[in-house]
């Protein structure tokens, strides 16, 4: 299904006549420029420098980019090109370790090759394509389920308030958090939304405040300070924020300010909801303590654009993430419904693959 | 008395030789420009522009601001000279119509020249200017009574967090939320301080950061969204920030992101201190929510030294303060003590000059 809002959204990346396109992100919001990315460093480079970033999107990007990086091997001998591929994916995986989507699309990558019966490398390429085209597909239907489940939360005059960039430039789809708002603006329903900036690399400003203003929502920029005092004036009806790792118990990790905005949204009373496909789920990680933070350098604190913010040689904290625990957690909307408490066992229930339990879907 | 940590501090401003001279807080922390103000526009265009800022120096600065914009009219007949000064008072008056001590301040030079029993334009002048001087006194000693009431709060080994800066910089001493601080570093206890960069005009970064470093007392900058995970990973004691108004009932205004710091604050057990002289009182002002707050333009939010950091046009809620109730406050760091609940009965008894309530000293 294309929705009619998709038409309006900036289109994270393209695959066309076999080439990769992506919007370098890093340009946003002041200037949409779309890269050609033609070989495996260049690939390798755009996820490496965040030119394409959201780990739904880095999923994407990473099995089309196999695809590009074989393209200079579809002439070699089938052993070869095999050879080729295992090594062309675990270049591309190091491009960021963290990202949990990079590895896994690369790995659906090479068993969807395993599985394959072409006995030629020119076949197995096409089937490579065929496979990250599948990815795409799904990539963008699991947005949609996200948007269709969590759309009933955002009524008419009602604020939306939500934090960095889980938008449909962190995917390739409507976004996680973003998906629910522009279903409902698509439905007509009059709402506002809030997108805090979310220093130090300000994806809000940046990236969500501009995808949702291209779309036409009904969007306003605050500092990530601002949050608490918007719900204390009552603007605030519901908080939906994405994810980059759920544990088992139901406590996530996200960007930092999650927590902060967790808090206020618990002594203000105002629905505090995560959005995120269930692949985000990772059941290994017991809860949230044993969760790893990445401590990211200073200089994204002290310094903006080049320019000096903060005085020389000052000391500085910069954990990308916080965690938030699940008590303050309202309902996770998934691709499957809207997974209420208890965390524990609802979350679990998603994986029990045919029917997940009647008491967790929306 | 001269304490030897104020030696390590910046100068926000000085009078020397019948001469003023401020610090252009502006262009700190990059460069430390000593700017001489010689004319009453130099003062006036100083407060509005936010070069010398914080307001017990903004107060500091109009009384000698008035003795400079006087300066001219020394030969001129007594008459003369007392008209003129009713009009620069006046004219300084509007620099910043929302800074309290700025018209307290001028109020007071303009009692102190009717008290006067001077007899020419001349000693008329050195009136005012020893007016000037003692509001100066007052200020610096007012800093050093809070410093030594709140400094008990700071032990060895502990974290302690503040907000935007209620420093020496915003006074003429060691400042109000960092009179604590200093005087506990003075003392050689070893201990952390948290500075949050404090969006959008990044205060905490730019000011308090760099007079902290400067004192050499162990300061680390962290994103205003960082406070809540540090204090979940256990690293704050106690948070110490300054305000902008205190309501009858304890309410306070203070700069935007503050609230969100006391709600995190509360949920996780630290204790929160206001510091604060007694004129931050406002008991006309019965509780926060009639305190009007200042909107300010978007352009802070979506510009960062002339670089645009958002798009074009993007609509922005820029509030340069918000509200705290008086629940989430543990306690005010004022210069006769600290001030523990009830606030309604303990603040009114701060007014009760002759002897403050036995209860509400530390």
């Amino acid at each position: 299904m294309v929705l009619p809002i998709f038409e309006s959204l900036p289109a994270t990346l393209t695959w066309e006549d076999d080439s990769l396109r992506i919007i370098d992100q890093t340009r946003l919001p002041r200037e949409t420029v779309i890269e050609a990315l033609t070989t495996a460093f260049e690939v390798w480079r755009a996820i490496h420098e965040l030119r394409i970033r959201g780990a739904p999107a880095i999923g994407v990007a990473a099995a089309y980019g196999l695809c590009v990086s074989m393209q200079a091997s579809r002439d070699l001998p089938l052993d070869g090109f095999r050879a080729a591929l295992i090594e062309q994916a675990a270049y591309l995986d190091s491009a960021r370790p963290t990202a949990v989507n990079l590895n896994w699309s690369l790995k659906r990558m090479l068993r969807a090759a395993d599985r394959s019966g072409a006995s030629d490398s020119a076949s197995l390429y096409r089937a490579l394509v065929e496979e990250a085209m599948q990815i795409h597909r799904e990539d963008q239907l699991l947005c949609e389920q996200i948007g269709l489940h969590g759309m009933p939360l955002i009524t008419a005059g009602c604020g939306v308030l939500t934090h960095c960039n889980a938008g449909a430039l962190a995917t390739t789809g409507l976004g996680t958090a973003t998906a629910p708002i522009y279903m409902a603006h698509q439905e007509g329903i009059a709402f506002r939304v809030y997108a805090d900036e979310t220093r130090p690399l300000l994806q809000g400003a940046r990236l969500t405040a501009y995808e949702l203003r291209q779309a036409n929502v009904d969007v306003t920029l605050i500092t990530d300070g601002t949050a608490a005092s918007l719900m204390a004036r009552r603007k605030v009806d519901v908080v939906i924020v994405g994810a980059d790792r759920v544990a088992a118990n139901g406590d996530f990790a996200n960007k930092i300010g999650t927590l902060s905005l967790a808090i206020a949204s618990r002594h203000f009373g105002v629905p505090f909801y995560v959005a995120c496909p269930s692949s985000t789920l990772d059941l290994q990680t017991p809860d949230g303590s044993t969760i790893v933070i990445e401590e990211r350098h200073g200089d994204e604190v002290t310094h903006l654009g080049g320019q000096q913010i903060a005085p020389a040689g000052i000391k500085v904290l910069n954990p990308a993430f916080d965690v938030t625990p699940h008590d303050l957690v309202t309902g996770y909307i998934t691709e499957r419904g809207i997974i209420a408490k208890p965390f524990e066992a609802n979350l679990a229930a998603l994986f029990q693959a045919e029917a997940p339990a009647a008491s967790t879907a929306s």
